[in-house]
């Protein structure tokens, strides 16, 4: 690894490089471009395996049914998705390799593009998955994080121009939602990162990049859970498990967690679970007992898994008249939301969100403060540190369901 | 027709009967019992045509569908639908016939059941398909109009005994929404009325029992439409430019009304629609136009039409963020609702309401206060008023898409 502080050059550092679908990654030496105007390049200091970041590395197998789905389904309401752009790549693309994976980190400024003012060379930083430009319509609106300028880029490159910052031997290799920490040093838009401060722990509080705050926010900013209130979590990772942690935090009063994996069952009452189902113990559909359980079903439920289907459930486990269903998981497969209208009409909500609706700039530092103060837990997630040469470990605990995030310490 | 007053015996009167799906009211001497402890025994005054009664007249075509929709989709996710009961007798039952049809009325207490203390003889009184019992833990909560014990009765019977009050020759003749209006005299339970003033216009304000109140309060109560925004609405029947109605005063700036049917944009205008689009003249997708017009989409839109199809276009039409689609219709055909889960993933809301979530005994006076303030519009729903003898007119005029409401005098 070379040491270019201050040098406005290519870097040449280790990064782990994903070939292709599910392949394990491969620890090579790659170049990194020196920050264009508005970016900066960071060196990661840690950084931790969220799902999604698994879910985008089988890439290729999703392709294939999303393909079979379209050509099943005629009717299919997949063309039309918003803003949001996973379709896309999936119908008209290959998936996108080489690649650099990791959205959850921390790290240090280790230079600064032109026009950056807000950063210089040595802060702490966490990076973001979705950027927060400060000017949109969206950024200046307090119902909104999707930001139209640094919003969820999955197209391998980078907002302003559409490149790569990374390559091997003058071969482009592509990026994973503009942040890309899976290396030794990167390069992000500085809308994509969040200046804390420098006593933070940097090996715990990468978590607060993704997975942890979507969880909370999602209890608290889009569900707005209230003291006393029936909450039902469908998949207890990291991401279920931290909606779990906002709901005890907002006072309810039980916290139904569902998993097919028993193991999670003891973990899971460390962040508020009180009640956990298996639904392969059960002898009727989960959310029949749940209704039953609940005198008609919860006040709230969270679709944490990223599957379309059990957003459906989780809809039918909450109650007429005030149920909320608020879906944060990325399917993997079938990406069609299907329930019958009765369920609505009867006065149900569904809801969804990324990042649990924050304002990475505006409102991680809150984040950071509470847990500075002990009022939320980030290092209780934490089952495995791992060194960066050992990343494809984390990925099988990830794969085997055996962690809640491996935090990959990268070299000093 | 006998005169009954005060006598606590049948009374046989005219009533518009229906005898199979589809077929014509025949105006029939039916027998309608006395009112049962918690009940009251109304004159019908005035009564207005509402699209469900159409819907439910047609029914036999909409079971056959359904059926066929069951057959043909495995995973079908309309087995549970919540409290909402459609598709239980579309499923397992013949549609209901004999019966009386109509909900929207305003009438006069005939005479009362045992224990019913809020409303003597010669009260003037709305009807109202969806109860509110006061004790329940919906009728208790601020954020729920689903009560527990009144709510929307589809089996053709009364709430309490399961059985009609209606009859001829001695065989029973089935309720509709437990109000059955097109009748000189009905049964409902005490907790589907709401005592209004003797000096409020009865052939009026009927059109409060449903349709006009839906829609203001899918604006108000269930959107919180907010000043300056921009509305979608598909549908411009009674209940869609009710919602228009309740968006103008909320002062949204931009109120697009989607309609088929072109003779609807000039008397759109009236209740708010600032503009008015025609699918069939767009060379693209509607949702495509609207989020072209509105830079993204709009903030709110609204689903009055009764097609889960047009549920997903009303989402596509919305925008990323805080984009809210609130559906109202209850469909004809498809019970599914399918949308990809990206629409919600950017940050969209899907809600559903049935009856604009007012609580009718505790809000519907409140309603009545701004008619007679003129604060909002009821008359100029009424495109027209018809005999009771002239019932399939309306019936006529409604499936041709020629009227708003057509109120129906019934005889003094």
């Amino acid at each position: 690894m070379s040491s270019t502080m201050n040098k406005p050059h290519a870097i040449t550092c280790k990064a782990a490089v994903a070939w292709g679908p599910g392949e394990p990654l491969v620890i090579e030496e790659v170049q990194v471009s020196p920050p264009q105007p508005q970016e900066i390049r960071i060196k990661v200091v840690s950084t931790s395996l969220c799902r999604s970041d698994l879910t985008a590395w089988e890439t290729q197998v999703i392709i294939f049914l999303a393909l079979l789905a379209f050509c099943l389904l005629k009717d299919w309401p997949g063309t039309d998705t918003g803003s949001f752009p996973t379709m896309r790549p999936f119908c008209f693309k290959q998936a996108i390799f080489p690649r650099i994976f990791g959205h959850e980190a921390s790290g240090i400024v280790e230079s600064v593009g032109a026009g950056v003012t807000e950063f210089i060379e040595g802060d702490h930083v966490l990076t973001v998955f979705i950027g927060e430009c400060q000017t949109c319509k969206h950024c200046r609106s307090v119902k909104s994080n999707t930001c139209e300028v640094l919003g969820l880029e999955r197209r391998g490159v980078m907002h302003s121009d559409q490149q790569t910052r990374f390559s091997i031997k003058g071969k482009p290799v592509y990026h994973y939602c503009a942040v890309s920490s899976f290396s030794e040093y990167t390069v992000v838009h500085s809308g994509c990162a969040v200046k804390v401060s420098s006593v933070a722990p940097l090996d715990k509080i990468c978590l607060l990049s993704c997975g942890l705050a979507a969880g909370l926010g999602a209890a608290w900013n889009v569900a707005d859970i209230s003291k006393g209130s029936t909450v039902v979590i469908f998949g207890l990772g990291t991401v279920g498990l931290s909606v779990a942690q906002g709901a005890k935090i907002r006072g309810a009063c039980r916290i139904i967690g569902v998993d097919t994996n028993p193991e999670k069952s003891e973990k899971a009452k460390v962040f508020g679970i009180t009640e956990f189902l298996n639904p392969n113990d059960c002898n009727e559909p989960i959310q029949q007992v749940i209704k039953r359980i609940t005198d008609g079903g919860a006040d709230y439920s969270f679709e944490c898994i990223g599957d379309t289907g059990m957003i459906t459930t989780a809809l039918q486990s909450c109650c007429d008249g005030w149920g909320l269903t608020v879906t944060l998981g990325v399917p993997k497969v079938k990406p069609e939301v299907a329930a019958h209208y009765g369920l609505f009409l009867s006065g149900r909500t569904l809801k969804g969100t990324l990042f649990g609706r924050w304002k990475p700039k505006s409102d991680l530092p809150s984040l950071l403060d509470m847990y500075s103060k002990k009022e939320i837990m980030i290092d209780e997630f934490i089952t495995h540190d791992l060194q960066f040469g050992d990343i494809n470990k984390a990925f099988n605990l990830m794969k085997e369901g055996k962690c809640l995030r491996c935090v990959i310490h990268m070299p000093n």
